[in-house]
């Protein structure tokens, strides 16, 4: 469905070569030179003509994909679903964390609500990609059916084609749901048949007791599920949620473009394993953002042999990491364009 | 000589209110609310008054200190010492990389030389406070003499002096300086009186023999002054570097001018650390920018129970960590000011 290809590697070396003459010891930026590295293959992409033009972030786009979830009425969370119509209204209204980190570093955002409860009502600026009214309880049956899988993706797809015929060369992924961790955790569970128990976490705060039931319910809908869970869209379909679906679809459809995506935490970390599996080649598009405290998402990280930018301790969703993580990439963008050669400044050549 | 006072605790009730109120589980913002906490304390310092005002970075100023050590002509470094001026000429042409990343984050750039062996020649920006044509070195004779510490504290307190005057309310601090991780390192040993072989480093990318030298000088000249390493001042003299003893004074001025302090690297720590042991009350205005991957930047950090906002695995010196910070505490300073509370946003009060 999606065509992606892996970065063309032929100006590595080139590329490689401009990051060390740099007027600093070799290596000595760390982070920031495998990052360079990273969206100079991206946007050269082996062509040899356009090593002559800048990097550059264009249009940067913050996509916050927003859904409920029928095992939030068990008792998973520290919040009932209500909060998460909630937050849209409070994203809608600018009051939330990802507004103000947004409006400080440019990025631009959006609201997509892939099915929460209670859709916010009259004009707003939330985009309606809706799957249903939050999904199923999956320890009782399948969170949704195989078709609302790919009807996800496609809407992801058309929804970041719109952005970069637009002009926008990277998105960022985040979340709101009330109950999305216990989706994201049945899901890494089911994608690397990893026990729950190493997966599971306490999401935005809970207690030990609320967190022996979700890892009760996670279990069983994993049980319950276990024959048909035989494809990664299944295990979307079976144990997934909306939004998990349109940013694995968001994902997939980015690397197409050839453009960045930046993951944020847990729940967009479970989507870009399923994209990854799904498409290995659209690993190279990827910036991972903010390690979480959470062993579930460690382990992600690792599978995805990724280390994130930023260990900030937060554990709040929306995309708060991806935001903050944005100027370590254009601080990558700027060092390659900006900083003189040895040659150019007459330093002393360390490397 | 520094007139120095700890943050008013009175108000930190009312502001750790502010934090939990906002539209988020309690802590969901980690380091950053821990990070507004710190400002909000600062800004307010006490005062019921000034709690109606928005928390706010002006005039955010890095001050890269340039200086030259003796002991760099005794093959401790990957670099000889002309690379010191080299380089204070490329931030001087702004091709460096604190060039690159103060100028897209914000942060006005100012460079001292305090003593680097070729002061530049003509009209140049550079802030004139040198100490001398470098220090001596440290393995055969007192770095300096007494009266330059008190000098060097005088020059970067007149400096912050001014900055305050123009609108700063935050500092960062910068070097560069061939040689001088092995000053900090010597200084780092005597203060905590810690084997050098805990304290020493590779620096910007020594091999292993150097790393022998360096041990082994650093040693040399511990052993020689150890009689006379009576106070900080004292090992300022014998074991320090001139753009040490300058960070010092800079960090103490700060905190005299109750203006926050944002503090890079192993250099910068290694003055942070005089600092505070000369007033623990300094402790109060100082962010940590980077924790790099030497074992005695680790350890010096520990000492000052301090928690770096990054760990991109620099090891540039220049500032250019605390340059990269900036925007992370203006992310704690903008959610604090910006961001609706539960009632604001009528959102469930999840704390």
């Amino acid at each position: 469905m999606f065509v992606i290809e892996a970065v063309n590697p032929d100006v590595d070396d080139i590329i490689q070569h401009k990051i060390n003459q740099k007027t600093k010891p070799l290596g000595a930026l760390g982070q920031l030179e495998s990052l360079a590295l990273q969206v100079a293959r991206v946007q050269y992409n082996g062509n040899q003509q356009r090593l002559s033009s800048q990097l550059q972030i264009t249009k940067p786009t913050m996509l916050v994909f927003a859904a409920d979830h029928g095992i939030a009425a068990y008792g998973v969370s520290i919040a009932p679903s209500e909060v998460t119509t909630q937050m849209v209204h409070n994203f809608v209204q600018g009051g939330a964390a990802i507004n103000v980190f947004c409006r400080q570093v440019g990025f631009e955002l959006e609201i997509i609500d892939c099915g929460i409860l209670q859709p916010l009502t009259g004009q707003t600026s939330v985009i309606d990609q809706r799957l249903g009214a939050g999904t199923h309880a999956m320890h009782l049956c399948a969170a949704m059916g195989l078709e609302k899988v790919a009807q996800g993706f496609e809407l992801a797809r058309q929804l970041v084609m719109r952005h970069v015929a637009g002009g926008c060369n990277l998105i960022a992924l985040g979340e709101m749901g009330i109950g999305n961790t216990s989706a994201a955790t049945a899901v890494m569970s089911a994608m690397l048949n990893i026990d729950v128990e190493q997966c599971v976490g306490r999401g935005t705060g809970i207690d030990d007791a609320t967190l022996v039931t979700k890892t009760q319910l996670i279990n069983q809908a994993l049980a319950l599920h276990q024959p048909a869970l035989v494809s990664p869209e299944a295990i979307l379909a079976h144990v997934g949620g909306f939004e998990i679906v349109q940013m694995t679809g968001a994902i997939l459809a980015a690397a197409e473009q050839k453009i960045l995506v930046v993951i944020d935490g847990f729940i967009a970390t479970a989507a870009a394993l399923v994209a990854v599996k799904l498409s290995p080649q659209s690993r190279d598009y990827l910036i991972f953002a903010h390690e979480s405290q959470e062993q579930g998402h460690k382990l992600l990280l690792q599978q995805l042999q990724a280390k994130p930018l930023l260990s900030l301790g937060l554990r709040l969703g929306e995309g708060t990491g991806a935001a903050l993580a944005l100027p370590l990439i254009q601080a990558a963008v700027h060092f390659y364009n900006q900083m003189a050669s040895f040659d150019d400044a007459g330093v002393h050549n360390v490397v």
